[in-house]
Order: structure tokens, then C-alpha cells, then sequence
């Protein structure tokens, strides 16, 4: 099984930090004065340039008897993690509560272990923010291919039994036994040391920041979940919180923490990212139909069907589904989503590259990509290419 | 094994073109009046538009022996393909005279079979002209841990044998023993029909055409290996000859037979490929260090060596090493070199969009991209940003 065995095995050493010269503290801060740090512990902490990256916390949902034993939320601390790593194996029959990337992937890794699994979403679709119907399909049979259960377009609004969970109780009445609860309704900016800093805070969308990753304080940035995020279209909050992203955005406020060397191009978050339940990897990039909709943007979309090697008989062959989304007038790249094997963790890459660079679609059809029989699509349906082209004839009237 | 069986298992079927109304005729030109062609079956042919794509035909090299029985080229026709596949399969001391990618290739896909292989070449490297000489390194270690000998640096002079090969004699005076001798030593542009049809060809190099692949004839195109390429950053002549590269210019002159309408933006070939010998892949994009030496160009170069899955300890993981230059001067990014696994087919093509878009150094490293552990590296170090860091760093002194 391509699976890591322990908790501990996906810990990030502190060598590498250190080795860079970099002093550990754990502490707790109480509150700033000037450029001076005070700590819970008594230390102070005196600094020329402060970033905060304080993450995110799990968010809860108004359900009775949350605080009942075998209900667990994801906390991303080892000693949680321990904990609950141990109560699932012992468990048979869990309920995941979230049909985001965190309960999706949680209930893939259970139903490995041979759990039974249900994902209970209030939406009609898994990864509801990240994906359009027909993309969510491919997920939710690769958990009820798997034996998973899934309860969608409806809510928990009771956890029962005595100390410990026995079940819990759905709006429509159904009573769903278990004998553990994973919470993973999603997450929010832990942002309450903005106010110990006396920094601005956008309650419920993090820490206030510019473009630059600085806080209204000055010499104080905020990277990551912690910091309010806007989309890189609209402007409008948006709330994604991905390694990745956060990873850009300490990249930028590290390079930049004494003056702007490097000039920000790209404004806004743009959201790219990928995930693999059983053996189908999805990847996204940008907006997705619904999100354009919503925002009111104008497009047309492109699609194509086609395996990712050549020819498509070879072993390891997948079938890659693709859709893209064009900006109607201005012809660039809104989004795209992508369903196959797994080079399509990189393909989310190009897509996200090409809507960083405003790339049209007439740019993409005369591409020059690379392609080899055992790592790629045929050059004839290189499907980012094939699915552009499709929406180019879609502009003319045949969608 | 991820391998087909037959020849016949590569054929692209004429089905999609005739369902898209495409008549096939299989006919040779003898010349041409006007918008007629005339053919040596008798039929003439009357156009508006033309579309040549002759592809190109091995180079043979001055070797004594050439012909001789079981000595081969490589003719990308199935009759030709079954030939030799049969005689290899009968063969056992197979020589493979060219260490490019079809030589390297070859090799492969003969190991793979159980045979013993040689493959010579007159430099000092495989893969050459697509790669600096430490990746060069991954491909001759894949082949030679399969058992497969290489003799580089050394030329075959004769072909010994009766009416059958039985012996290369190589210009330091070894002989190998053989009973198969595959040349794969180039390509070069078939354009003899282009004095059939009155266009202006450059000897050697291939149908001459503008950047909308037009000939010197008005309505009459040339696309893929049997037109004249030109490198994109000094547009000197660049004996590029990949299906990627084709279909871009297929689209091209298809999109622009009748007008302009896709208008193009980036000028002269690229040079995108990927490769897979034994489990190891590599991939390229651009210039090479070698190249941009002889070229003249001023540049830095970035490395990274990092695993594609996070944590390197997952099963499947493999270790990818990147080297990538960018201009000194420009910060544009000039080229870039990979290995690793699978999923470098597509990197390599990350790469193709950010030199098409000519992105600098600083908008790689504020980059939004995504990752996955079962999919990519961590975001902590993925690998094109994690090379473009390094470059940064280097710029200020640290190479």
C-alpha cells in the first residue's frame, strides 16, 4: 500500500531549520509592545520584521452532543493526529461529517483499512466548492465503488448515545449507527493573535494583508491560512486554505521582508490543487463553472476525453476528463478541471501556469508541449490542447 | 509489461479522418500545374489549399556494409516496422549504431526482450543534442543496469560479414559480434517533392516557410519534420523533429489555411521531449547548458533534487533532479532538464509554458501551483521552484 504506516512518519524535521540558523521557541504570545514580543512563558521576543502564520482551526457545526467521546475534529498537532489515528482503528463503523478534500480523503484512507465509512454532506455533491457535478461523479464512485456510504443533501443534527457516540441522527431522520465521528466540515483563519498584536483583523476571513503579505502594522506580515484571502478574478474573499498557496505567499513576504524585491504580477489567491481517492486523481485550477456563474463572469467551456498515454491500450493507460473554462471576450483561461491517473497532479500545474500567465486560447492551440508514448496523451489529443480547441468551436455557435 | 506486442498495435486508424470527411488517396506527385497536382497513378489532383507533410527519412552515415543483410534503418512505415521487428525478435547481439532518442529507444524495448545490446555512438554521451552530459548519466545508467553495453566516443567504420552482418568494426579497431545492426544515427527532412512542386527548399534542412508554416508559394503550407525549423531564441536552423512540434504547426497552418486567424505569438521551435528508459524518466524543455554555450547566450543555472511525492518514503516515490538556466541578464527562463519519474512527462511541459510565456525567475517563485502527497513534491520543495530559488541565490554570487 502506497500509505505511510505511523503518524509520526510525516513529520517535517526541524534539522533543516535549524541547520539554516533558525532558533525554535515554542511559546505562547500574550501581547507586543513596539517591535518587543511578550510571551506566555515570561520570555520576550524582540524582532525587526514579524510573520505570522498561525493557520487555521476546525470549524463547527450547531450539532447536539458534539462533545460526546469517538467525536473527533482534525487538528493538524501530532499528539491529535496520535490519538486519533488510534480511536479510528479501533473503531468499525465511522461516520465522516464533510465532504471536502479533508473528509474525502480521510474516509479513502479508512475505507483502506477495511472501516465502514459514510460521508454525510449537506450538499449535493462531494467537494462541492472545488469541483463541478460531473467532476464530483468520478469521486463519489471512487468511495462507493470502494464499499463507502454516502449521505448527501443532508445534515447530522444530533450526535447520540451515552458517553461515547452510537450514532447519529440525520434532518431527514435517519439514524446512521457508529462508534466514531470524524468532524472535517472545514476550517478557519486562527487569527485571534491579530488582536494580541494589535494588527487589523477581517473577522472570520483572517488577518488583513496587502498584496505584499503586509498586516497594517508596519514590519508585520501574515502568510497563509491565518491571512484573509481574495480572488485573483473578483477580488471577493475566498477562502482556500492549501499548503501551496500559503507556501507562495511565505515565499513572497520572506523575499520581501526588508524591501519589495520581488514585484507581485499575479494579484489574488488563484486555488489550484489535487487529490486521489482509490485510484482516480483529480486536479483543479482557477474557477469552475458554478464559481463563475455565481461571480457572474462570462465563458465558454471546452472539454475532451482522452487517455493519458499512446496509444490508450498500453497497461497503465487512464482516461483523462477534461474541462476548461474561457473567459467569452477576453479569451483567457478562467479554469480548469481535470480527472485521470496521476499525471494529473502536474496537469493541474499547467493549467494553473497558463491562468497565472493570462494565456488565451489561440496561445494554447499553437503550443509546443512534449509528449512521449509512456508518460503523456498522444500529440494528436494532448487533451488541454483538445479540450481548447473545443471551446473554440464552441465560440462559434456549436455549444 | 507496459509494452505492445504488435506493430500493428500502434496504428492511428483512418476512421476519425474519414468520418471528419478526409478522402485518403495513397499516390505519389509528379508535379505540379497551377492548382493541380498530377500523380504517378494518373489522377490529378486540383487544390486551393496544399498541406505538405512528407515527415523525413534516416540518415545513413559512410560506413562500408550498409548493405548487408540484417542491417536496418528506421522507416516509419508498418511494413518497414514489421521487418524489423521480426528480424529482432530472431536476433540475439544486437548493435545499435546512434545514441539518440530512437537508438536509445531501441535499446530499451530490445533489453526489455532479453537480448544483448550495444549501442555506439561517435560522442561522448548519449541523448547528445537533448541533454547536458550529467543527465545524460540517468540514461546510460538505465540502460547498462539492464545489461546493456555502451561504446561512445568511437565511430563504426565497416559492416563485416557475408550477405549477413556479422561483426561492426569500430575505428579503434574493436569488433563486436552481431547479428543485428539497427542505424538510428538521424533523420533529415524528406523534401524531395518540394522541386516537384516549384517551392523553395533549403538543402539539407528542410521546405522554407515563414512563421505561419507558408512556402515561397502562395497557398501552398509545409508542416512538421519536412520544413525547415528555426530555433527560438537565435533562429538559426534547429533540426528539431518531434510529433509534439508537428502538431503545433499542423494546427497552425490548419487554423491559418484561408487567413490569419490565430496569430503567432511565440517564434521558431521550442524543443519539448520526454523519454522513459527502463523505470527512469527524463525531460527537457528549451536549451541545454551545452546549447546555450555554443549559442552564446549569457545564463545562470538552478538545481534541485527532491522527491515527487510527499514524504520521499512513499512507495511509489521517486527522486527528481532538475536543472534549469535562465537568461543573466533577462531572467528569462531559457531551458530546463528533468528526471525522475513518471510524472516528469508533463513537468517537462510546465517548463514548454513557462519559456512560451517567457517567464522570469521572480514569477516561478511567487507561483501558485498545487500538490498532492500521492501526486507531486511537497510544496516545501517543489521542484521547478525550488530550482528557480537556487538560481535566484546564485545570481547574487553563491555559483
Amino acid at each position: 500500500m502506497n500509505r505511510l504506516e505511523k503518524v509520526d512518519d510525516d513529520i517535517l524535521p526541524d534539522a533543516p531549520l535549524e541547520a539554516a540558523g533558525i532558533e525554535i521557541i515554542i511559546d505562547t504570545v500574550v501581547d507586543r509592545n513596539g517591535r518587543r514580543l511578550r510571551c506566555a512563558g515570561g520570555e520576550e521576543i524582540r524582532f525587526e520584521r514579524l510573520v505570522v502564520a498561525t493557520g487555521s482551526i476546525p470549524m463547527l457545526p450547531p450539532i447536539r452532543g458534539l462533545d460526546k467521546g469517538g467525536v473527533f475534529t482534525v487538528i493538524k498537532e501530532i499528539s491529535a493526529l496520535r490519538t486519533l489515528k488510534q480511536a479510528a482503528e479501533q473503531a468499525n463503523d465511522i461516520v465522516v461529517i464533510g465532504g471536502g478534500y479533508v473528509g474525502v480523503e480521510f474516509a479513502d484512507e479508512l475505507l483502506a483499512k477495511g472501516k465502514r465509512v459514510t460521508i454525510i454532506d449537506r450538499l449535493d455533491h462531494l467537494l462541492p466548492q472545488a469541483l463541478d457535478a460531473e467532476f464530483s461523479a468520478f469521486i463519489e464512485a471512487a468511495i462507493t465503488d470502494r464499499g463507502g456510504e454516502l449521505r448527501l443533501g443532508t445534515s447530522v443534527t444530533d450526535i447520540e448515545g451515552g458517553d461515547h457516540v452510537e450514532a447519529v441522527l440525520l434532518d431527514n431522520g435517519q439514524r446512521l449507527h457508529c462508534d466514531l465521528v470524524i468532524m472535517a466540515v472545514g476550517f478557519k483563519p486562527n487569527h485571534s493573535i491579530g488582536a494580541k498584536l494589535g494588527i487589523e483583523v477581517s473577522p472570520g476571513h483572517g488577518i488583513k494583508v496587502d498584496e505584499y503579505m503586509r498586516t497594517s502594522s508596519p514590519g508585520i506580515f501574515a502568510v497563509g491560512d491565518c491571512a484573509e484571502q481574495h480572488n485573483c478574478y473578483t477580488g471577493e474573499n475566498w477562502p482556500i486554505m492549501l499548503a501551496s498557496t500559503a507556501m507562495a505567499q511565505g515565499r513572497l513576504a520572506g523575499s520581501n521582508l526588508y524591501s519589495i524585491k520581488v514585484v507581485k504580477t499575479f494579484q489574488g489567491v488563484l486555488g489550484t490543487f489535487s487529490s486521489k481517492i482509490g485510484g482516480t486523481a483529480v486536479g483543479v485550477s482557477g474557477l469552475t463553472e458554478a464559481q463563475a456563474q455565481r461571480m457572474g463572469l462570462d465563458y465558454v467551456v471546452g472539454r475532451a476525453r482522452v487517455p493519458d498515454r499512446h496509444p490508450g491500450t498500453l497497461d497503465d493507460a487512464s482516461t483523462i476528463e477534461i474541462k476548461l473554462l474561457f473567459s467569452r471576450f477576453c479569451h483567457t483561461l478562467l479554469g480548469g478541471q481535470i480527472k485521470g491517473g496521476d499525471s494529473v497532479g502536474e496537469m493541474a500545474n499547467i493549467l494553473a501556469v497558463m491562468i497565472q500567465n493570462e494565456m488565451t486560447d489561440m496561445e494554447i492551440d499553437t503550443l509546443q508541449i512534449g509528449t512521449h508514448p509512456l508518460l503523456t496523451s498522444s500529440p494528436v489529443v494532448y487533451p488541454i490542447i483538445s479540450a481548447t480547441v473545443d471551446a473554440i468551436s464552441n465560440w462559434f455557435g456549436n455549444d
